[in-house]
């Protein structure tokens, strides 16, 4: 294998993959980023047990050379030291040299590197996935799914499906929940794809999201998603990004949303985050994150935390609108922050059934998403 | 006590002197800022064991009115708190009111923060420094001199004196000196101040100056510098920065220095830096940092590093100058990169006596600043 590649479109396509491989690897091919040369071009691949990414990159891209290839071949390459020292090269081209015993040779300007390569061969083969039926949606449509929901995923590893995103398709509207048991975050979407084609518990882990996020171009490109047996494909641009699909059934979290509310408060968005925010950093300091929301006979609200130690914040708040009981509430406000730092509306809803029953918030302009945050048991 | 006064301004103070408070304070007091009101303006002081920093904010700035006085007095509140919910209270206007046993109440918009204050009589007095000789000095060149020489101070608190930097005035010259034993670094500059002015052995800490460095403002203000018996006072704008001087004798370096070279290179600053990194990165992953220098017959010399497991880089670098005799030697390239970063000058010089003696770098452009570098003794 011999080729000369441009550094920059080299680099680009090593970052993209680099997330994927192994950064303690149980064997060494699993902490290597594979290197594959054709005619047409350069194919880079990076997997871990869970997730795989693959990014093309070919010989010309708008009438420019990119890459002029010698000899095609592969290789596998360890992929910290090579992913610093891409960037890192002097000159703007790239000559990469594969000899016996895949013994590498980089070349740029007067750097000469010695890489010991591995053998292709062992490398993991990538998940083979049928082309089903297929769900196309814009790239910052899943981006905002994905940021709307994983806020209400567990971090621990001790039930592992709620690590995960639960993705539900029917009717043609795809549905994400995330859940860790003290809150929950729902958000739909239409989406393009025959009308018939349905499934149901369906598992991504929500850090492979977040890293499936960052891949997402900003601009305003088609995401094509694949769901098989045990593995979903989301092709991008260049880059295929494979994913395992979490094993066990995901809970029922349809009965703990109340369908009917005793309060119903309307708020400002951008207000009763700083509010919040401020009760936060106090409560923050009794490390209980206690924050009370309570209704005032004139209709505005009071929102307060206290510490023994340094003293109390109180807010006090207009609501745009206020109906149904007075009410005294109290919450995980690092919680409630994780929230309405997600809300894409200028206004939200807040509905309570009672001082022990789940909190829903939701914007005003949409349906789309919805929160539930449980309150805290709390005396006076 | 009571006042009103500009958030902005409030907070700017605030963020200057937090740094002083100690973040795990052994009594609570010390944990705190001071705040004293008075019809001219209001002063912040904080203060641990070892630096204690004082902000001025005036009443009135350029006809400006900063701070309205209601009633002269001062508390002292504790800095974490207090610090993160002034930049995050919602009006321009603070005011803060002081009643009975020091309990403070802090009013914005419709946010009221109680915070129990404590017994400014409890603070720690400000060391008292009777305004002998006065250095003065840009602040830029103070900024340059601290950042050229804190690179080489100790990080271990085994030798307490090495962790600082020895200042020395003499003719009107001022030397900064840091050493770890394993590197040096020094720094000369003309300052204004009387000729027969001197001092010798004054200790500060290296940590102490990158954070008075981080207040210097970036315009060129002048530093007024006062060296009193176990004290340094910093005198900057608004602001008065106190500095504990390091207690015991700082060894002599001045036998390490070599005054004549078996070697000499000039090298292109950018072009070394660069190379080096690059085999730092190789270097690094055998834990040894070990980087090769080597020259050539045709002149330009070769820079290497090599890993077991990955492989070798190998450079290949113009020399500017060559005298002297051929040269293979081993250092530490994270102290050589330290060093590179901190070369004001286009081309550098690098003096060696032999493969086990100090090497020694200096700027092409100036004789102000020079640093030495301890070989590594390795076979091979």
């Amino acid at each position: 294998m011999k080729l000369s590649i441009s550094k920059n479109e080299l680099n680009d396509a090593i970052q993209q993959v680099a997330k994927a491989a192994s950064s303690r690897p149980a064997i060494p091919i699993l902490g290597g980023i594979k290197i594959e040369v054709t005619h047409l071009g350069v194919t880079l691949t990076a997997s871990d047990t869970d997730i795989s990414i693959q990014s093309f990159i070919p010989v010309e891209k708008d009438q420019y050379v990119i890459a002029h290839v010698d000899k095609p071949g592969s290789v596998v390459l360890p992929a910290k030291f090579f992913v610093e020292i891409v960037k890192k090269l002097p000159s703007d081209q790239v000559v990469i040299d594969v000899g016996a015993n895949f013994q590498t040779i980089i070349r740029s300007g007067s750097t000469e590197i010695q890489m010991v390569g591995l053998d292709p061969e062992e490398f993991p083969v990538l998940p083979s996935i049928e082309q089903n039926d297929t769900l196309q949606m814009p790239g910052d449509l899943l981006k905002a799914m994905i940021r709307q929901t994983v806020l209400a995923a567990s971090t621990s590893e001790q039930t592992p499906i709620l690590t995960g995103v639960l993705w539900t398709l029917s009717g043609g509207e795809l549905k994400f929940v995330a859940t860790d048991r003290h809150r929950l975050a729902s958000r739909t979407s239409q989406v393009d794809t025959p009308e018939e084609y349905k499934f149901s518990n369906i598992v991504i882990s929500a850090k492979t999201l977040i890293e499936l996020s960052k891949l997402v171009p900003e601009h305003n490109a088609l995401v094509d998603i694949v769901v098989a047996d045990n593995q979903v494909l989301f092709k991008l641009d260049n880059v295929l990004f494979f994913t395992r699909i979490l094993d066990g059934t995901y809970p029922d979290t349809s009965k703990i949303i109340p369908q009917t509310y005793k309060t119903e408060l309307v708020l400002d968005t951008k207000n009763v985050t700083d509010a919040i925010d401020r009760a936060y950093l106090m409560s923050r300091e009794e490390k209980t994150n206690i924050v009370r929301l309570m209704t005032l006979e004139d209709g505005s609200i009071e929102i307060s935390s206290s510490s023994t130690e340094l003293g109390r914040v109180t807010e006090q708040l207009e609501a745009k609108e206020f109906n149904g009981e007075p009410l005294r509430i109290a919450f995980n406000s690092k919680y409630m922050l994780d929230v309405l730092k997600v809300i894409d509306s200028e206004q939200l809803f807040i509905g309570f059934t009672g001082a022990m029953s789940p909190i829903i918030i939701r914007p005003v302009d949409h349906a789309y998403s919805m929160y539930v945050i449980l309150p805290y048991r709390t005396t006076g």
